[in-house]
């Protein structure tokens, strides 16, 4: 095990959240809060501790996939714990554990909330929820990625531990170009929504901040209804955006380099729209009846569908009040999931396509059981180790969210609540149903169940594996191996 | 596809129902009960249409696993049509499709019931419900397979078709002789349940029904409060009967043999122990406060952890009302479902087990990614191949359960009614929560919505392949190929 590979990793990413942290400061700079020199003072700390990490550029790069597993958990952990940490000291989230539960919901691009109350906090706290959203969109270690170069294998394994989806693939042979033209997409995308809302005549601060949390399909606003006060245009702005930020952006990478034929012929995107069309369309004829024109109708189950299905969590209205079939298609989607490769959360279109084509292909082999036809995904063959990694990925899922519901269940919430609860974290959606629903926030819950979610928020936004590894015993008998063994050299290297 | 060979069995399965429903005549001439005419009267028509399909025995008895199941699957769909049909004829259950269920539930031993009372069916009705449960527990094919000799490897093809668990083995080389020692303890036990009933003074009617009910994991009782009104030492003897049938029944056989070290030695059923024992511990806890002493809500909790994870479904309080970790236990012990190779319905043990240790090798192989170790799984590896099916079977029940889950939804009941309605009756349990729960029944649900549910039930008990396979436009493509070629060679040769 790399130790100093990874101490490194965990200082630069801590050194970049410090820098990230002024940003809440220029916010409170720019409107006169005090509560600017908590950030300032949580932003000095963080460069602290990331030099003291960092300051020691290991000579020995070689890095596998344990080693960036570990270094992304405990980077993703670190970034909560230190995010968290100015909304707790200035007294603006009064529990820690809460303030942990909004940072690591902020990260992970969940976007749940303990706060009933998002209008009395203060710009720079709305500024920085908004900004933990649209960095943790698209991975601080992907950014890291972006800008520091690495070598020796660490770069894939970092991009496989914290990218979505069952397989990463390079845009580019080099990975670090990989990043930034990811990266390039997302600020891109991201500013032509900020434009669009200002057109909308909504205040620069407000279009930020809606900007960076549906680029991140985040889900935390500014307004405690979320984006119910907002005009039609900027709903459909946003259902659009939440929309575009779920698919996949090696589509847009495609697009970027004038290849239409195969950004449109992406058969994940299609399936991902298709499902959209859908569940829009079933939504739509559900909830009619509820509201007094069929646009109003349609713009609400537009915006709701694209929310939930991108794992965003923006509403604009109560879907809980909802019929029950157009609840049910919420909770559904909150599963399925965007596209692998974009910033949503959930399972992934790409995994239930080639989870259905499987059972699909079984079917088949019943009926020819000599037949041995490889699946097609993309146009091209899936590998059977893609197959059997989405396999044990679905039933690891299944696995966590069973325990989960279960340690949940001990706070004595119905089993609506605890079920939505769990797979809007899980699922890094935001909102559930019942006692969590749009109008309603987590904060009612217990410390335990609290903690629980938030290793659900992180599980589920670093897909399961980098997470749980943490808890495998393995893992740290190796780290110490390899600190005893780095001790020994040393010892004898100073005794030569 | 060989038709003629299915359409013999189908035919054989229909001769066996007819001679089954002599049981509820002999029930109604005892009690003199108008309604047995009826019973007759549908036993004669069972005769008649399994006489006309299998008068000629197919001289190609080859067999494949496709037509295995789409014998089976037609099978158990003219079962439950000709088992409800004498209810409803009789006017004992008013609608058709409502008789269908309550057949199909009987015999995939579900034992949801659309019936607010059962005590006003005739002694008659009431016994068939009970055969229903005990012809379904071990199958029906499996009985044919039995008493019937076939040829060609068809006999195994069934039983794989309509056998419980990942891999059906054969406890003797012989598929028949396998058949045979599997129902005489199926039938040994019964009896042991029957006698000690009765020594507990309950009629012997009662514990006839009872007995049957209890061996198949069904659930459907004879009184309206199920098990409540009895004495604790009937509800022991049942708890401690529900807990032995969702054993894997090699146990019963290795015993039977004394072979004593390799019955108390298989993985499974000790992790079956393991998991109620645990159950009942952590439900104990959570409900001992609402019972007057601890040794009522002990015989509570374990009876209705026995009923549930044994998917029988038998009710002594209503687990609805308890707190929600204990009402959270009994949805997942519904998922779980007991041992492989019993009559339980459900995941099965050994598919959580596998599934589990799949888990577990997925994180080794993040830390030592060149280990090639098997998973093993009762002292054996287990093959690649099953390791894949349970994948499979994993996700196909997954798609199955979440299209359940929206038909359902149409009937606007509660998430909690629908989603545990469908899990109550894919995994044979029966009772679900909330509208669905223990004192409530189905007859509220809409007739598509039973429909789905009976098809649910079916999918379940023969562990969904089977069903979907009738779904398949292939297997109709082959028929229909088949059934030309069949008539063209008997053009030809009589031509010649």
């Amino acid at each position: 095990m790399n130790n100093a590979m990874i101490a490194y990793i965990l200082g630069s990413v801590l050194r970049i959240e410090g820098v990230l942290l002024l940003g809440p400061c220029a916010a409170a700079v720019w409107y006169r809060e005090r509560v600017g020199w908590y950030y300032l003072c949580v932003a000095v700390i963080c460069e602290l501790c990331g030099w003291l990490l960092s300051c020691l550029r290991p000579k020995n790069q070689v890095f596998y996939l344990k080693e960036g597993c570990v270094a992304t958990a405990l980077s993703w952990l670190a970034l909560s714990f230190f995010g968290g940490l100015p909304m707790y000291i200035s007294g603006q989230i009064p529990g820690f554990v809460d303030s942990l539960f909004e940072a690591a919901s902020g990260f992970t691009t969940t976007g749940a909330t303990i706060l009933p109350d998002v209008e009395h906090l203060a710009r720079a706290t709305l500024l920085w929820r908004s900004m933990t959203h649209w960095i943790g969109g698209m991975g601080i270690l992907v950014f890291l990625l972006a800008i520091v170069p690495l070598s020796g294998g660490s770069n894939m394994n970092i991009m496989r531990a914290e990218s979505p989806g069952p397989s990463v693939g390079k845009l580019v042979p080099k990975v670090r170009h990989t990043a930034r033209i990811l990266y390039l997409i997302y600020v891109g995308l991201t500013l032509i929504e900020l434009i669009l809302l200002l057109c909308g005549g909504m205040s620069f601060f407000e279009s930020l901040n809606h900007s960076m949390a549906t680029a991140g399909t985040g889900g935390f606003g500014v307004r405690n209804d979320s984006l119910t006060s907002y005009t039609p245009y900027i709903q459909w702005v946003v259902t659009i955006f939440m929309i575009m930020f779920g698919v996949n952006f090696n589509a847009y990478y495609f697009i970027l380099f004038r290849q239409f034929r195969k950004a449109f012929g992406m058969e994940e995107v299609r399936c991902y729209l298709l499902i959209v069309a859908a569940a829009i369309g079933i939504v739509f004829l559900n909830v009619r009846p509820m509201y007094a024109s069929g646009s109003e109708g349609f713009r609400h189950a537009a915006f709701q569908v694209s929310s939930i299905i991108s794992t965003t969590g923006f509403s604009t209205v109560d879907f809980d009040m909802w019929p029950q079939t157009a609840r049910t298609i919420m909770v559904l989607l909150m599963f399925i999931g965007a596209c692998a490769g974009s910033t949503a959360g959930g399972m992934k279109v790409s995994r239930i396509v080639i989870g259905a084509k499987t059972v699909k292909k079984e079917l088949a082999a019943y009926l020819h059981p000599k037949s041995i036809k490889k699946i097609r995904f993309e146009g091209k063959p899936v590998e059977h180790e893609v197959v059997r990694s989405i396999n044990v990925y679905i039933i690891t899922y299944a696995v966590v969210f069973a325990i989960s519901v279960f340690f949940v269940s001990f706070n004595n919430c119905n089993l609506e609540t605890n079920v939505t609860a769990v797979a809007a974290t899980i699922n890094n959606v935001g909102p559930g149903l019942a006692m969590v629903g749009p109008t309603l926030n987590y904060g009612h819950f217990s410390v335990f169940t609290k903690c629980v979610l938030i290793f659900d928020m992180i599980a589920g936004r670093l897909e399961l594996f980098p997470l749980l590894m943490l808890f495998h015993p393995g893992i740290w008998k190796e780290a110490a191996r390899s600190s005893r063994l780095q001790k020994k050299l040393h010892r004898d290297r100073n005794r030569a």
